[in-house]
Protein backbone atom coordinates (compact mmCIF):
# COMPACT_ATOMS: atom_id res chain seq x y z
CA UNK A 1 0.00 0.00 0.00
CA UNK A 2 0.93 3.38 -0.74
CA UNK A 3 -0.45 7.15 -0.77
CA UNK A 4 -0.57 9.13 -3.68
CA UNK A 5 -3.24 11.70 -5.42
CA UNK A 6 -4.52 9.97 -8.09
CA UNK A 7 -5.37 11.45 -11.54
CA UNK A 8 -8.49 13.94 -11.49
CA UNK A 9 -8.16 14.07 -7.81
CA UNK A 10 -6.94 16.73 -5.08
CA UNK A 11 -5.93 14.25 -2.02
CA UNK A 12 -3.60 11.74 -1.02
CA UNK A 13 -5.36 8.15 -1.54
CA UNK A 14 -4.38 4.66 0.02
CA UNK A 15 -3.33 2.80 -3.37
CA UNK A 16 -2.59 -0.82 -3.33
CA UNK A 17 1.10 -1.66 -4.42
CA UNK A 18 0.06 -4.57 -6.39
CA UNK A 19 -2.95 -4.12 -7.71
CA UNK A 20 -3.46 -0.55 -7.95
CA UNK A 21 -6.76 -0.54 -6.18
CA UNK A 22 -7.58 3.30 -4.70
CA UNK A 23 -9.02 2.21 -1.18
CA UNK A 24 -11.33 5.29 -0.49
CA UNK A 25 -11.29 6.27 3.07
CA UNK A 26 -14.90 7.99 3.63
CA UNK A 27 -16.94 8.88 6.37
CA UNK A 28 -19.18 5.95 7.59
CA UNK A 29 -23.07 6.41 8.25
CA UNK A 30 -24.37 5.83 11.69
CA UNK A 31 -28.37 5.65 11.52
CA UNK A 32 -30.86 5.88 14.11
CA UNK A 33 -34.15 6.73 15.79
CA UNK A 34 -35.48 8.36 18.49
CA UNK A 35 -38.69 6.06 19.43
CA UNK A 36 -40.90 8.41 21.57
CA UNK A 37 -43.88 6.58 23.43
CA UNK A 38 -46.64 9.53 25.07
CA UNK A 39 -44.27 11.61 27.17
CA UNK A 40 -41.75 9.80 27.20
CA UNK A 41 -38.80 8.22 24.99
CA UNK A 42 -36.87 4.80 24.56
CA UNK A 43 -33.19 4.70 25.58
CA UNK A 44 -31.00 1.62 25.52
CA UNK A 45 -28.18 0.70 28.22
CA UNK A 46 -24.75 -0.18 25.80
CA UNK A 47 -23.64 -4.35 26.45
CA UNK A 48 -21.13 -3.32 24.22
CA UNK A 49 -17.59 -1.27 23.51
CA UNK A 50 -17.44 1.92 23.32
CA UNK A 51 -19.62 3.51 26.03
CA UNK A 52 -20.73 0.16 27.61
CA UNK A 53 -22.97 0.67 30.45
CA UNK A 54 -24.31 4.13 29.25
CA UNK A 55 -27.36 4.87 27.68
CA UNK A 56 -27.79 5.44 24.11
CA UNK A 57 -30.69 6.26 21.67
CA UNK A 58 -30.67 3.39 19.48
CA UNK A 59 -28.19 3.50 16.51
CA UNK A 60 -26.02 1.31 14.49
CA UNK A 61 -23.59 1.50 11.30
CA UNK A 62 -26.12 1.64 7.81
CA UNK A 63 -25.65 -1.35 5.86
CA UNK A 64 -24.99 -1.90 1.99
CA UNK A 65 -28.91 -2.60 0.58
CA UNK A 66 -30.66 -0.36 3.10
CA UNK A 67 -31.96 2.98 3.56
CA UNK A 68 -31.23 5.42 5.95
CA UNK A 69 -34.80 5.03 7.24
CA UNK A 70 -34.86 1.08 7.57
CA UNK A 71 -31.30 0.88 9.10
CA UNK A 72 -32.93 2.93 11.54
CA UNK A 73 -36.09 0.82 12.07
CA UNK A 74 -33.59 -2.47 12.15
CA UNK A 75 -31.37 -1.25 14.92
CA UNK A 76 -34.13 -0.23 17.03
CA UNK A 77 -35.51 -3.57 16.34
CA UNK A 78 -31.64 -4.98 17.19
CA UNK A 79 -31.67 -3.01 20.03
CA UNK A 80 -34.56 -2.67 22.02
CA UNK A 81 -36.83 -5.64 20.03
CA UNK A 82 -39.38 -2.34 19.28
CA UNK A 83 -41.09 -1.44 15.84
CA UNK A 84 -40.69 2.29 15.22
CA UNK A 85 -43.23 4.40 12.87
CA UNK A 86 -40.85 6.86 11.55
CA UNK A 87 -41.78 10.49 11.63
CA UNK A 88 -38.75 12.19 9.73
CA UNK A 89 -35.10 13.37 9.95
CA UNK A 90 -34.10 14.46 13.46
CA UNK A 91 -30.39 14.97 13.62
CA UNK A 92 -27.18 14.96 11.61
CA UNK A 93 -24.63 15.21 13.44
CA UNK A 94 -20.91 14.67 12.44
CA UNK A 95 -18.23 13.65 14.68
CA UNK A 96 -14.79 14.82 12.61
CA UNK A 97 -12.43 13.03 14.71
CA UNK A 98 -14.08 9.74 14.24
CA UNK A 99 -15.57 10.52 10.75
CA UNK A 100 -18.78 9.25 12.07
CA UNK A 101 -22.38 10.63 10.63
CA UNK A 102 -25.32 10.11 12.36
CA UNK A 103 -28.38 10.87 10.71
CA UNK A 104 -30.74 10.00 13.37
CA UNK A 105 -34.68 10.23 13.00
CA UNK A 106 -37.38 10.70 15.30
CA UNK A 107 -40.31 7.74 15.34
CA UNK A 108 -42.69 6.37 17.74
CA UNK A 109 -43.11 3.01 18.95
CA UNK A 110 -45.83 1.25 17.12
CA UNK A 111 -47.36 -0.32 20.39
CA UNK A 112 -45.21 0.51 22.84
CA UNK A 113 -43.99 -2.92 23.39
CA UNK A 114 -40.21 -3.44 23.52
CA UNK A 115 -37.46 -5.67 24.63
CA UNK A 116 -33.97 -6.22 25.52
CA UNK A 117 -31.55 -6.24 22.30
CA UNK A 118 -28.83 -8.32 22.23
CA UNK A 119 -26.46 -5.52 22.16
CA UNK A 120 -28.20 -3.86 25.48
CA UNK A 121 -28.39 -4.77 28.85
CA UNK A 122 -31.45 -2.51 30.03
CA UNK A 123 -34.23 -0.61 27.81
CA UNK A 124 -36.01 1.84 29.31
CA UNK A 125 -38.66 4.47 28.68
CA UNK A 126 -37.98 8.26 30.32
CA UNK A 127 -39.71 11.55 30.45
CA UNK A 128 -37.63 14.28 30.35
CA UNK A 129 -36.93 15.07 33.96
CA UNK A 130 -36.21 11.22 34.07
CA UNK A 131 -32.79 11.53 31.37
CA UNK A 132 -29.72 10.43 32.99
CA UNK A 133 -27.87 13.18 31.23
CA UNK A 134 -24.73 12.42 33.14
CA UNK A 135 -24.73 8.86 31.81
CA UNK A 136 -25.86 9.37 27.76
CA UNK A 137 -23.27 7.62 25.62
CA UNK A 138 -22.69 9.74 22.94
CA UNK A 139 -22.96 13.73 22.49
CA UNK A 140 -24.86 12.71 19.39
CA UNK A 141 -27.56 11.15 21.57
CA UNK A 142 -27.74 14.54 23.94
CA UNK A 143 -27.95 16.88 20.92
CA UNK A 144 -30.99 14.69 19.37
CA UNK A 145 -32.30 14.55 23.30
CA UNK A 146 -32.36 18.16 24.40
CA UNK A 147 -33.26 19.41 20.76
CA UNK A 148 -36.67 16.48 20.66
CA UNK A 149 -37.27 18.41 24.17
CA UNK A 150 -36.73 21.84 22.91
CA UNK A 151 -38.78 21.25 19.60
CA UNK A 152 -41.78 19.27 22.03
CA UNK A 153 -41.98 22.54 24.49
CA UNK A 154 -41.95 24.77 21.43
CA UNK A 155 -44.72 22.83 19.55
CA UNK A 156 -42.21 22.67 16.71
CA UNK A 157 -40.42 19.33 14.16
CA UNK A 158 -37.86 20.35 12.62
CA UNK A 159 -34.34 18.90 11.14
CA UNK A 160 -31.22 19.88 13.25
CA UNK A 161 -27.62 19.45 12.25
CA UNK A 162 -24.38 19.57 14.55
CA UNK A 163 -21.27 18.29 14.87
CA UNK A 164 -18.41 17.54 17.49
CA UNK B 1 -9.00 -11.89 0.68
CA UNK B 2 -12.12 -14.43 1.74
CA UNK B 3 -15.40 -13.80 3.09
CA UNK B 4 -16.68 -15.26 6.07
CA UNK B 5 -18.73 -13.67 9.11
CA UNK B 6 -16.44 -12.30 11.98
CA UNK B 7 -16.99 -12.96 15.82
CA UNK B 8 -19.59 -11.12 17.01
CA UNK B 9 -21.43 -9.87 13.48
CA UNK B 10 -23.92 -11.51 11.37
CA UNK B 11 -22.94 -10.46 8.51
CA UNK B 12 -20.29 -11.67 5.51
CA UNK B 13 -17.80 -9.32 5.36
CA UNK B 14 -14.49 -9.16 3.44
CA UNK B 15 -11.28 -10.57 5.27
CA UNK B 16 -8.05 -10.51 4.19
CA UNK B 17 -6.04 -13.89 3.63
CA UNK B 18 -3.22 -12.31 4.83
CA UNK B 19 -3.32 -9.77 7.64
CA UNK B 20 -6.81 -10.60 8.77
CA UNK B 21 -8.08 -6.88 8.58
CA UNK B 22 -11.88 -7.13 7.89
CA UNK B 23 -12.67 -4.51 5.10
CA UNK B 24 -15.80 -3.23 6.09
CA UNK B 25 -17.80 -1.63 2.59
CA UNK B 26 -20.90 0.94 3.89
CA UNK B 27 -22.53 3.16 2.18
CA UNK B 28 -20.74 6.10 1.29
CA UNK B 29 -22.37 10.17 2.43
CA UNK B 30 -22.78 12.40 -0.70
CA UNK B 31 -23.13 15.75 1.07
CA UNK B 32 -24.37 18.72 -0.63
CA UNK B 33 -26.68 22.16 -0.52
CA UNK B 34 -29.33 23.40 -2.65
CA UNK B 35 -28.31 26.98 -2.77
CA UNK B 36 -31.06 29.86 -3.33
CA UNK B 37 -30.83 33.49 -4.17
CA UNK B 38 -34.31 35.57 -4.12
CA UNK B 39 -36.67 33.59 -5.91
CA UNK B 40 -34.13 31.34 -7.99
CA UNK B 41 -31.69 28.45 -7.04
CA UNK B 42 -28.71 27.62 -7.83
CA UNK B 43 -28.12 24.54 -10.47
CA UNK B 44 -24.58 23.49 -12.18
CA UNK B 45 -24.34 21.36 -15.26
CA UNK B 46 -21.85 18.17 -15.29
CA UNK B 47 -18.45 18.63 -16.62
CA UNK B 48 -17.94 15.08 -15.93
CA UNK B 49 -19.43 11.59 -15.67
CA UNK B 50 -21.98 10.15 -14.54
CA UNK B 51 -24.64 11.96 -15.71
CA UNK B 52 -22.06 14.26 -17.50
CA UNK B 53 -23.97 17.67 -19.34
CA UNK B 54 -26.71 17.07 -16.73
CA UNK B 55 -27.82 19.74 -14.46
CA UNK B 56 -27.18 18.67 -10.74
CA UNK B 57 -27.54 20.34 -7.35
CA UNK B 58 -24.12 21.45 -5.93
CA UNK B 59 -22.75 17.58 -4.07
CA UNK B 60 -19.70 15.27 -3.64
CA UNK B 61 -18.31 12.89 -1.49
CA UNK B 62 -17.72 13.97 1.98
CA UNK B 63 -13.96 13.79 2.94
CA UNK B 64 -12.28 12.59 5.84
CA UNK B 65 -12.00 15.56 8.74
CA UNK B 66 -15.18 17.70 7.51
CA UNK B 67 -18.75 17.88 8.70
CA UNK B 68 -21.37 17.24 6.27
CA UNK B 69 -21.89 21.21 6.46
CA UNK B 70 -18.52 21.69 5.55
CA UNK B 71 -18.51 19.48 2.74
CA UNK B 72 -21.79 20.75 1.49
CA UNK B 73 -20.27 24.71 1.45
CA UNK B 74 -16.48 23.01 -0.50
CA UNK B 75 -18.64 21.34 -2.89
CA UNK B 76 -21.17 24.19 -3.68
CA UNK B 77 -17.94 26.57 -3.68
CA UNK B 78 -15.45 23.59 -5.98
CA UNK B 79 -18.32 23.28 -8.31
CA UNK B 80 -20.19 26.78 -8.41
CA UNK B 81 -17.44 29.09 -7.20
CA UNK B 82 -20.30 30.41 -4.54
CA UNK B 83 -20.28 30.89 -1.41
CA UNK B 84 -23.31 29.65 0.73
CA UNK B 85 -24.97 30.55 4.08
CA UNK B 86 -26.27 27.29 5.23
CA UNK B 87 -30.35 27.17 6.42
CA UNK B 88 -30.52 23.71 7.30
CA UNK B 89 -31.37 19.60 6.13
CA UNK B 90 -33.63 19.30 3.61
CA UNK B 91 -33.43 16.18 2.32
CA UNK B 92 -31.82 13.00 3.43
CA UNK B 93 -31.70 10.52 0.36
CA UNK B 94 -30.67 7.18 0.04
CA UNK B 95 -29.99 5.53 -3.51
CA UNK B 96 -30.19 1.47 -1.89
CA UNK B 97 -28.30 0.01 -5.25
CA UNK B 98 -25.60 2.51 -5.12
CA UNK B 99 -25.55 2.50 -1.46
CA UNK B 100 -25.28 6.25 -1.56
CA UNK B 101 -26.41 8.58 1.36
CA UNK B 102 -26.99 12.21 0.16
CA UNK B 103 -27.55 14.56 2.71
CA UNK B 104 -28.34 17.89 1.19
CA UNK B 105 -28.69 21.38 2.68
CA UNK B 106 -30.70 24.29 1.85
CA UNK B 107 -28.93 27.73 1.78
CA UNK B 108 -28.16 31.00 0.40
CA UNK B 109 -25.62 32.40 -1.64
CA UNK B 110 -24.31 34.82 -0.19
CA UNK B 111 -23.42 37.37 -2.28
CA UNK B 112 -25.26 36.24 -5.18
CA UNK B 113 -22.14 35.55 -6.76
CA UNK B 114 -21.06 32.33 -8.44
CA UNK B 115 -18.65 31.16 -11.14
CA UNK B 116 -17.57 28.03 -13.33
CA UNK B 117 -16.73 25.69 -11.10
CA UNK B 118 -13.95 22.69 -12.58
CA UNK B 119 -16.44 20.24 -12.43
CA UNK B 120 -19.25 22.20 -14.06
CA UNK B 121 -19.70 23.83 -17.99
CA UNK B 122 -22.44 25.78 -17.07
CA UNK B 123 -23.55 27.22 -13.53
CA UNK B 124 -27.20 29.21 -13.50
CA UNK B 125 -29.97 30.39 -11.25
CA UNK B 126 -33.39 28.97 -12.08
CA UNK B 127 -36.87 29.89 -11.54
CA UNK B 128 -38.97 27.10 -10.54
CA UNK B 129 -40.54 27.40 -13.89
CA UNK B 130 -37.11 27.50 -15.71
CA UNK B 131 -35.97 24.13 -13.87
CA UNK B 132 -34.86 21.60 -16.49
CA UNK B 133 -36.70 18.74 -15.61
CA UNK B 134 -35.56 16.53 -18.26
CA UNK B 135 -32.14 17.05 -17.54
CA UNK B 136 -31.45 16.65 -13.93
CA UNK B 137 -28.65 14.25 -13.60
CA UNK B 138 -29.73 12.59 -10.21
CA UNK B 139 -33.05 11.58 -8.99
CA UNK B 140 -31.70 12.84 -5.23
CA UNK B 141 -31.78 16.31 -6.71
CA UNK B 142 -35.14 16.10 -8.46
CA UNK B 143 -36.58 15.01 -4.85
CA UNK B 144 -34.75 18.13 -3.62
CA UNK B 145 -35.76 20.81 -6.07
CA UNK B 146 -39.58 19.44 -5.82
CA UNK B 147 -39.43 19.38 -2.06
CA UNK B 148 -38.05 22.96 -1.70
CA UNK B 149 -40.61 24.15 -4.15
CA UNK B 150 -43.81 22.33 -2.19
CA UNK B 151 -42.90 23.90 0.77
CA UNK B 152 -41.85 27.40 -0.24
CA UNK B 153 -45.43 27.31 -1.29
CA UNK B 154 -46.49 25.88 1.22
CA UNK B 155 -44.66 28.64 3.32
CA UNK B 156 -42.97 25.65 5.56
CA UNK B 157 -39.41 24.30 6.07
CA UNK B 158 -38.54 21.29 6.66
CA UNK B 159 -36.39 17.97 6.09
CA UNK B 160 -37.43 15.21 3.55
CA UNK B 161 -36.17 11.61 3.62
CA UNK B 162 -36.34 9.79 0.20
CA UNK B 163 -34.84 7.26 -1.18
CA UNK B 164 -34.73 4.94 -4.85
Amino acid sequence: MKKEIPPGDNRLRKVCSNCATIHYHNPKVITGCLPVWEDKVLLCRRAIEPRKGFWNVPAGFMELGETTEEGAAREVWEEAEAKVDIWGVHTVFTFKRFANVYVQYLGELVDGKYGIGEESTEVKLFSESEIPWEEIAFESSTFALRKYFEDRKNGVRQAHSGHL
